[in-house]
């Protein structure tokens, strides 16, 4: 058989149907390589046809498709003729291998920074922060919910939804929140976002002037929301906290963003005093700073009459209060909310299109019905006796068994419990081996920026129960005691 | 009565368990507001009780809130006084008014950019863009589908999920786009987003060093888009398109990211030629530059075969593939996805982590079990005849009845046609009345940077049927005829 080609071509010899196909594959990959140049005439279809023993038609065929798609050109009344400057080869010869795409990517995602994922290697049952337990979840109530919202919004809700997040869910965090928490709001306040994160990049973005604006952290802090603002620009200034909270005589004069848990600090757990509120928001006053006020676990109480949200007292429009429904309800409903000043709220929408435009409003309308209904409120109270177990289950091991090493901090609200270690002696073995007989523990030192901070470990109780708590807290005893 | 305190103490007449309540509410605002001063010792509640004739009790009860809350001192064997520097006066005595809190916001989010919302105020049949169908939606499947994600969610699934997204979905999406678009990819090159808005926002962050990134945007462009990549700091620069797509040699040299629509160009509706994606392509690996290649709505076709994605015959790990199911399905669904290069998949992970976390499992497992049952397959296949009657019903209209004013262009694929006005004396009157004949359609303009770019229609037919794309654009042509 005389080569046609200057490229061996091999059809199958079954499945008429893929002859033109296989036959067009060949010819473009040649084309794409270089094999046949750029210019080259390529052989009448008749002698192909002839010359690979197949129908002139299939030839047809697979040019046509190459003509289609560029890599060949017809010219009227003579051969048609491979297309100039399809070659990949051709752009090989002018890349420069000193060129590294990796040089693109914005230092800011290339920093080998303490970034935080969820722990997935983790036991069902442990001591991990951040999650609740979901045993006592009404999932029935939940997915009746969501089937009455999904039957409602096939008629309409198609399209896209307001970015701010739909009335009804804004309405109703306002009044849970309102309930909960004294929070002085309506539904025009809310701003409803992805789970707090999202809240804290939204503000970061809007706030944050790069390399400009100085933001105060606590420090131990919640590392995602620093990360946040690190991405934004921010010039972070991490500011001790004590038995009373944020030190707020610390704070340098020219922070203009200074982040707070007051209700539970995160993740030392003490509550901010009123002395202290009240100087930090005369501090935001006097400086024009605002506060951003992270509430993530403040449903769940076992002292007395919580303190006022800094929202609730400030008279001034300085407070974004950010609130979360992944301790109250699950962290994968990606829920949670800001009460944000007036003077803010069109900056904050504006970015939060730009981001990823809204959150589904299916999602959004099963929880405001949830909220309507009073699920959430009775689930709360539900809860909070069971946590209030597992709290007193874990301090009770801490003061006693574990006692001559921890100091627990007991906390007012929330899911976790922190403990000083008391002997520095001891810190090292505790840090690196406490997670082998507590699952899920953590040392505070991931929460810190300093390293001289004292050593201290925490617990999360959101998903181990009483009796787990007290067999692994027992083998930590006797593993220490050794 | 004699006055206990220096300010009028009003308790209400009826239900005694509000005495304590209302007593401990006045005093607490005469404390915040300056009135009582901090130092000031109280009187013994005796006193207080004969004074107001209530239950010594009750008075008790008051001043332990106060006490618990921080506004009062207690002091042993003394009278309790009112803490210091918790009243709010004091903070305004330091309080500049020329301080404004609106002086805090990044000028990004201040700056009157033209920022594109969701259009809420048009019909429901109309002209306007990017919304699909949605009454040939299997919605009865899609609920099927959530009732089973959602009893299967229940168990596990409650905590935080994977932030790349889960990997069903994944690899769903990766057979997706392998079948549909001959995208090469597996389930770990997909990141799962929040709408193709999301995935802009992403690659902005990451491939973006703020001031010193130039961005190649197309002119005329998908402006939301360009509002990711401005809100980033990029430094963009608009380059034309022409009937063959994006003009590649007019790309200035030092351009990195270059924003790309090939298959169905935004809002002009070609389809970028095999010379420029060769072209394009070989201008990426000789200046160490990327692609950012959005494939909005390449599902629909009306013509031939396809183009290949430029993601397709890159082999050079420069082609970011961003695709979304918000004109497949739905955009309230909030899906998309980047097929993105090995070198920068950790950063967009981590860059997402820091956004919001992830989406929510159940959603993506209901969109996993819709594409994998092969229902998004059926839905494209059962939609493209529809769109394809509704498109050829507009180029009739603009050829005939209002060919004297406008020039269709007419588009291979997806949900919309753009059409030049013939003569710009025309464009005032069209461009400011056009709408009123034909909701919903869109000048040219609104996607331009260059006020002088040739004045065009674009027509949006995702939400409207046959009758209606007749009846409206005669009256338009009736209008224009007057």
């Amino acid at each position: 058989m005389e080569p046609v080609f200057s490229i061996p071509i091999v059809l199958p010899t079954r499945g008429k149907g893929m002859l033109a196909e296989s036959l067009h594959k060949q010819l473009r990959t040649a084309i794409v390589d270089g094999r046949l140049a750029g210019g080259m005439a390529l052989p009448a279809s008749r002698r192909v046809a002839k010359a690979l023993g197949i129908a002139r038609n299939t030839v047809v065929n697979a040019y046509d498709l190459l003509i289609a798609e560029g890599y060949v050109i017809p010219h009227q009344g003579a051969k048609a003729t491979v297309a100039e400057g399809v070659a990949r080869r051709a752009a090989k010869r002018i890349f420069s291998e000193l060129a590294s795409r990796e040089s693109l990517i914005n230092p800011t995602w290339k920093m080998p920074l303490p970034r935080h994922g969820p722990e997935t290697d983790l036991p069902a049952r442990s001591f991990r922060l951040g999650v609740p337990e979901h045993q006592y979840f009404p999932h029935d109530v939940w997915r009746r919910l969501s089937a009455r919202a999904l039957r409602r919004w096939s008629g309409h809700g198609f399209g896209y939804s307001p970015t701010e997040g739909i009335a009804e869910l804004r309405d109703a965090v306002a009044q849970h929140v309102a309930f909960s928490r004294a929070v002085a709001c309506s539904g025009d306040d809310v701003i409803i976002t992805s789970g707090a994160q999202q809240a804290f990049d939204l503000l970061a973005r809007v706030l944050v002037t790069p390399d400009k604006t100085r933001v105060a952290v606590e420090q131990p802090g919640y590392p995602p929301l620093r990360d946040a603002f690190v991405a934004a620009g921010a010039r972070i200034v991490a500011v001790e906290v004590d038995a009373e909270g944020l030190c707020v005589e610390r704070l340098p004069d020219d922070v203009r963003v200074i982040c707070v848990t007051p209700s539970h600090q995160a993740p030392t757990g003490v509550a901010m005093s009123l002395q202290r509120r009240t100087a930090l928001l005369a501090f935001a006053r006097s400086r024009n700073a605002v506060i951003i006020e992270d509430d993530y676990d403040g449903e769940f109480r076992f002292g007395g009459r919580p303190l006022d949200a800094l929202q609730t007292i400030d008279q001034d429009g300085r407070v974004f209060y950010v609130g979360t429904f992944s301790k109250s309800l699950f962290p994968s409903l990606r829920k949670g909310f800001v009460v944000a000043p007036a003077w803010a709220r069109k900056s904050l929408i504006l970015a939060r299109r730009c981001c990823d435009s809204h959150c589904d409003p299916v999602s959004q309308a099963v929880l405001a019905a949830f909220i309507r209904e009073g699920h959430l409120a009775r689930h709360v109270r539900r809860m909070t006796p069971v946590y209030a177990e597992r709290r007193a289950a874990i301090l009770d091991c801490l003061d006693g068994k574990l006692g001559t090493w921890l100091a627990a901090i007991p906390p007012q609200a929330g899911l976790h419990v922190a403990a000083h270690i008391r002997n520095p002696e001891h810190a090292n073995w505790l840090i690196s081996h406490a997670h082998r007989y507590a699952p899920g523990v953590q040392s505070l030192a991931e929460y810190s920026l300093d390293p001289k901070a004292p050593p201290a470990l925490v617990f999360g109780y959101g998903t181990i129960d009483i009796i787990d708590i007290r067999k692994r807290l027992a083998q930590l005893a006797r593993a220490m005691g050794r």
